[in-house]
């Protein structure tokens, strides 16, 4: 039984179907007869893609076959949950799919992977999510594929996913309006003695409150020492004036994340530190302007990496200058010295300039779409060098 | 460089030596010279457990040796991260942790399972968390390995976390208490017309801002037919008046995560309803009676849901009647008819009745420790059946 779900902005029914053809023709390119696209809780970007569903404790996968439609793989519990959601109407249950906690749920009786290959014989099987397929389920899945060679699949469900539709547009322009209200609350209401899960809080409040289904990731507030990294949590660490204030904020839309960084500084903000952080946004601003159809994704990566280093700070970058962005808030692929693919127009990527030295650290990040063009910038709140009175 | 994290609630150094010694112990009875036990974003408790370090984005491990001291194994991003965090010292960062987009970092020069093969010899290695341990670093790892088997140690690392300390206990109080502070601000604010997103988000924004480091799986509201979701997400659908709406309302504290599940109705329930929503208040009220140490849990199991078909609801069990919690909501063991081992002294449980028929659904879930006697019960807050004026 379907459940009605009012959600203000979607992918449409239609372009689901797309989405399963066009993966159909790029496995057919690339010799394959079936994917097996795999998601969990915490990677839900593929399974979402192709039908919508969105897991949450159980692990979920979606099998696309050489020719007609798809089936989606669920665990135990996840039925009518995934029933409410799913685009794609056949949905079986395996045990391979249920929660970390391994219930045994007596009594059930599922589908084996013998009896899905039953239904949706493959030759040469490719696995999406490679990286993060369990090795147990392939054990599993391997004893009952009698098929020739199950393999990589990530470069060809890339190759659909990696520029984005119009919706898929508007989707993340809609998660970085709702990022700006979050980032607006901490801006409003940031204050020393706050701690950083507190401040963390107050974005994260804002974007549920006003159309938010959830934030992309846990939003990010370091502070102090906390700011050198590069990865974070909020913790229990009351914020202080003068320290450098780091906050990540990004909100999810209908599968589509976003994120906002921006470093601030509470009260006061000396001369060493200011230098530092107007590199990073030069850094920040250089990169936008860079990003264009047909420019080589190295070659932006060159020259704002060549510019950090003109500045003399060089040895506090390790990564970017930008990565992907869609589905998750960092997904393939990055724009780094070693990239090898051209942008394109549509390809939407976050800018996150990443800085680091013994004692301090910050980021701006920014979505952007890129045209043929100018880019698109999706957040421009608070972007300069933000000293807050206190 | 270790940061300062101000936690009002943490788990000794002490602690965590003696959670290694104790595996190391296991370990030899189980006939392992190591252990490598996985986490990811969502399923972050064996890396927590042992080392405190919580991924984000990226995946992690901690490698325990048969003796001596262990290692944290992260991604290229994590290491101040990481370092902020660990109890572990030595931390070695692999390709192999890397986030989903995969970048390359180039020029980045990094440790290979071959350098940490050389370093902690092994010549029977099991891994924890092997449900979801990644085919593709078991490649990787199987190639560098030159000892005899890699086998599956969910059952020795599952020992040692199976019973609570009393620093563990203390954890999983305070998040019951933060999570009644949740659950309250949802019982004082809901009204017909916020939707479910909303309700979610007034729950998270207090525990945010009462002490909760995180919640500990993101709140659940689930309204009218999509109650009958044994797992679920809040969806931008409007509650209604006359329904039941489903909260599940989680805070976690320095790694430990609880659960309160209740079922609300809003402004008037008919007599169907609440003989439904009775049955299930008595389930778990009955369920927290029979949790004594001694006691085989599957009895526990057969009682329960022979009350729950005595009454005639049995159609409406999915699974049940409550299961493990502490890193995670949700861990191992859970109590089922099936299950074979026997309540102990400080195991927690989730007492967790849920059941659904092909309208409505709804759960109450409440965290225990089991002791000699009666459960300690860490949260009583509205486990009547709540039909709210509005």
């Amino acid at each position: 039984m379907r459940q009605t779900v009012a959600n203000p902005m979607c992918i449409s029914d239609k372009e689901f179907g797309e989405r399963i053809q066009r993966t159909q023709a790029a496995m057919a390119g690339a010799g394959l007869d079936a994917i097996l696209a795999f998601s969990s809780e915490s990677e839900p970007a593929l399974v979402r893609y192709y039908s919508d569903y969105w897991p949450s404790f159980e692990t979920t996968a979606v099998l696309i076959p050489a020719t007609g439609k798809p089936a989606l793989l669920i665990g135990p519990e996840s039925l009518i949950f995934a029933s409410a959601r799913t685009k794609i109407p056949a949905v079986l249950q395996l045990m391979d799919f249920r929660e970390s906690s391994q219930p045994n749920y007596p009594g059930s009786k599922l589908p084996t992977w013998a009896d899905v290959f039953k239904q949706y014989p493959a030759d040469r099987l490719g696995i999406a999510g490679w990286h993060m397929f369990p090795h147990a389920i392939f054990c599993n899945l391997e004893k009952a594929f009698t098929g020739k060679a199950i393999i990589d699949a990530d470069a060809v469900v890339r190759s659909v996913m990696i520029t984005k539709s119009k919706a898929e547009l508007d989707c993340l322009r809609e998660a970085a309006r709702i990022s700006e209200i979050g980032l607006k609350a901490i801006l409003d209401n940031i204050r020393p003695g706050l701690t950083e899960v507190q401040v963390a809080g107050l974005a994260t409040a804002a974007m549920l409150n006003n159309g938010a289904e959830a934030t992309g990731y846990p939003v990010w507030c370091c502070s102090g020492p906390n700011s050198r990294q590069a990865i974070s949590r909020p913790t229990h660490r009351p914020i202080q004036t003068g320290e450098i204030v780091q906050v990540c904020v990004g909100a999810k839309v209908a599968g589509y994340s976003s994120s906002i960084g921006r470093p601030l500084v509470l009260g006061s903000c000396d001369q060493t530190l200011r230098r530092f952080l107007e590199v990073g946004h030069d850094a920040e601003e250089m990169t936008i302007g860079l990003l264009r159809a047909g420019t080589p994704a190295s070659e932006v990566a060159k020259k704002v990496h060549g510019f950090i280093k003109d500045r003399g700070y060089g040895d506090t970058i390790l990564y970017g200058p930008a990565h992907g962005c869609g589905q998750m808030e960092c997904e393939y692929p990055f724009i780094e010295t070693s990239s090898t693919f051209d942008l394109a127009e549509n390809m939407t990527f976050n800018v996150d300039i990443f800085l680091s030295n013994s004692e301090r650290g910050f980021r701006w990040e920014d979505p952007v779409i890129v045209k043929n063009g100018e880019a698109e910038q999706l957040s421009s709140l608070g972007r300069g060098v933000n000293v807050l009175a206190v």
